[in-house]
């Protein structure tokens, strides 16, 4: 019987979920691969957490840097997180000839060309389908399942902690920092949650899609990034009123010219397919030319899934039987030589419809002023909505656009800031129709 | 630059779209694989069917046998569909040396074990990712992506024509009888649609898809094979009333004491993601121990989606490089030598809650002659509903059922059908909760 012994570097949620996995399902994943799966070394900053897991003859130390230097070690499975010294650690692997498994999104998102010619150079695997949507197998499907199509979009809802409050929001009908307060309490939010509401953990996730899908090397600082701070009660309520649910969205898109790339707070039709991926569930849309739209939905996080993607990859690398097979599968799907950048279009380029709020004086005339100001940037209205209520120094003042470009929107925003009847900064939430 | 030769066996629909597909997408193929995947040769009855399409240097001819014995094709692509002659081909070019890639679901449920052996014998790879669900890649998630987990559940919208028949019944409120004449007449059904509409193309995916994730050849015999055609009009209204959507699903279940293989109309809860799945689409759930609930969605048939599951097959060939990796993955994911046989629990056995639905006579005392039948069974219920109408000799009369056993359900409607009040023979639908 052929072994593949794993060393893992980190030892927190995941890391004990994929040492759990390796040891419970020893006997199926020899049944389905032929090899002996064996979990040899374990290193952690705090060795004592593993006190109680039953580890069997796995050597725990707080020891890093020898995981990655032991000779009974194959693969190294990293899932530590961070940059460094995660990065490190993974080049010295894989120039040690051992292949590399990591979860880490940052890592690959921020130094994926480094690590894949790394990789290359050695004649090693590095795999990571646990760093986009934990049990949802996007890398895969991407890579392999979807190789004959050019794909032109890909969305996904790829951050739980954003959907749970957003569906939170709207389904308690309560504000963002309300919803915040109470999933930082049950655990589903970080104590600094930026990274999450920010959006940047999804534009991670979102950079290594693009490149696969694509063809290029990941590039995080093409992505325009917004998160959900700005998304209060009132947007939710009028997006469920005209027919629309609010999602942090990833997405990508490409055509001849050159890339869009944005993580953003985004009106979807409440009948599309996107708008009933609720909680912490994740789900990724793609367009190909051949297989028309398909979908992958799961669980993004969590102990259980993001161990059963970690696995997968050494399923793979077990599989592929020794160094016979390595580097199969090119790490972006393209072969390192063939991928190439694609011009980014701007911002003020993008076009679609839009979904504008106001908070202007309740008195007349307002709404001649406002439409005025759309008029000259030549957007029209598809919907407006307004309550008024004269007991209150403004109101809420809702529109929806028909198709137009950002740079009317913004200029049209811009100048409607300076109107004496406008009280708050103008806000606008991009609107998809959903490919579904 | 390496090169896999590829002989097409079949220039339908399907056999169309992959040589437009492997010409259109020849570039990619090479920048994805590293390999030039080169359709040689075309055999097919109908070879005045390739007139007009801008085939190049092909090879197109009416000598099926050919593709199989020619020195020049390293992979057979198998898409004339149909049992024989299709196997004795397969057969053939496997001891010939060739590796095979077919869509041919009938063909790999009944003689799945055969072929795989043969390929096993011959060192050479069979590969079927187009025979289920089209588009949705859910033999390689399957074998691949979830290959770190027990699989308890698994089920699917797996028919596309019978998905579309029951939306269109739905939405328009009309007969099965009529939505399938009208379906005839767009070509989203044949002309003889009773492997469909019986349930028996669903059951053959489903044959396929259990092997797979329970470890075992495909046994299409040990499955429970209902199809849509006693759904009625007034299942549809009333299973809406209720608040359930009633699908043809394919359900796969496996505990300790063995497996649920069934083909049947099913009541979902109409807020269950699968209910959203609607007209032509294809979508499968799977229930693993790591990774939880994950869900894939697509487009189960057509030219296009079809043909991107078969190249999907020919670029994991190309990748394999050669003989190196050949069988990197075994057919049904689990080694030959390790798949084992489960028994079949009986249909007596099933556990669930029904729909039941009576005609009745609309007098005093039916629904006692009835309730009385239930509670002599052990059977609790949850939901009844009649309308009275004295107009007319018979009227519906709609239960749901509590959680019970299908020998309970059988006995009960046998001894219904007994009474003198009960005007036609009851109906029963399972019900689903869905696991998402």
């Amino acid at each position: 019987m052929k072994e593949l012994r794993i060393g893992l570097l980190g030892f927190g949620v995941v890391g004990r979920g994929v040492a759990e996995l390796l040891l419970a399902q020893e006997k199926l994943l020899r049944e389905r691969t032929g090899v002996a799966l064996r979990l040899v070394r374990i290193a952690t900053r705090t060795p004592e957490r593993a006190q109680g897991v039953p580890l069997g003859a796995v050597q725990v130390s707080g020891a890093v840097h020898q995981v990655v230097t032991a000779d009974d070690v194959d693969v190294v499975v990293e899932v530590m997180g961070g940059l460094e010294p995660a990065r490190s650690l993974l080049l010295e692997a894989l120039q040690r000839g051992k292949h590399v498994v990591t979860a880490n999104k940052a890592l690959i998102a921020m130094h994926g060309e480094e690590l894949m010619r790394a990789a290359a150079v050695a004649g090693r695997d590095l795999l990571f389908e646990a760093a986009v949507a934990g049990a949802i197998p996007i890398i895969k499907v991407l890579r392999e399942s979807l190789a004959a199509n050019q794909i032109d979009q890909l969305y996904g809802i790829l951050n739980g902690t954003c959907n749970y409050i957003l569906t939170e929001m709207r389904e308690r009908g309560s504000s963002f920092d309300q919803v915040l307060q109470d999933a930082q309490a049950k655990g589903f939010a970080e104590a600094d949650p930026s990274f999450d509401v920010d959006g940047i953990d999804a534009a991670h996730k979102l950079a290594i899609l693009a490149a696969i899908a694509f063809g290029s090397f990941p590039h995080f600082s093409q992505i325009h990034v917004e998160g959900i701070r700005h998304v209060s009660a009132v947007d939710i309520t009028w997006a469920s009123e005209m027919g629309y649910r609010i999602k942090l969205l990833g997405i990508a898109k490409q055509d001849a010219e050159g890339v869009e790339l944005r993580v953003q707070p985004t009106l979807v039709p409440v009948t599309s397919m996107v708008a009933s991926v609720e909680g912490v569930f994740n789900a990724v849309f793609v367009r190909g030319d051949a297989a028309g739209t398909t979908m992958y939905y799961g669980r993004g996080a969590g102990a259980g899934p993001t161990a059963s993607a970690v696995v997968a990859d050494l399923a793979d690398l077990a599989r592929n039987g020794g160094k016979e097979a390595t580097q199969r599968v090119a790490g972006f799907s393209t072969l390192l030589e063939c991928l190439s950048s694609h011009p980014v279009r701007e911002t003020a380029e993008w076009r679609g419809e839009y979904y504008l709020r106001l908070a202007v004086a309740d008195r007349p005339g307002v709404l001649a002023e406002v439409t005025t100001v759309l008029a000259r940037q030549q957007i029209s209205i598809d919907a407006i909505h307004q309550k008024g209520r004269s007991d209150v120094a403004a109101v809420p003042l809702i529109m929806v656009t028909h198709e137009t470009t950002e740079r009317q929107v913004r200029a049209a925003l811009r100048e409607m800031e300076g109107l004496d009847a406008v009280r708050e900064t103008p806000r606008f939430i991009r609107i998809e129709p959903g490919f579904v």
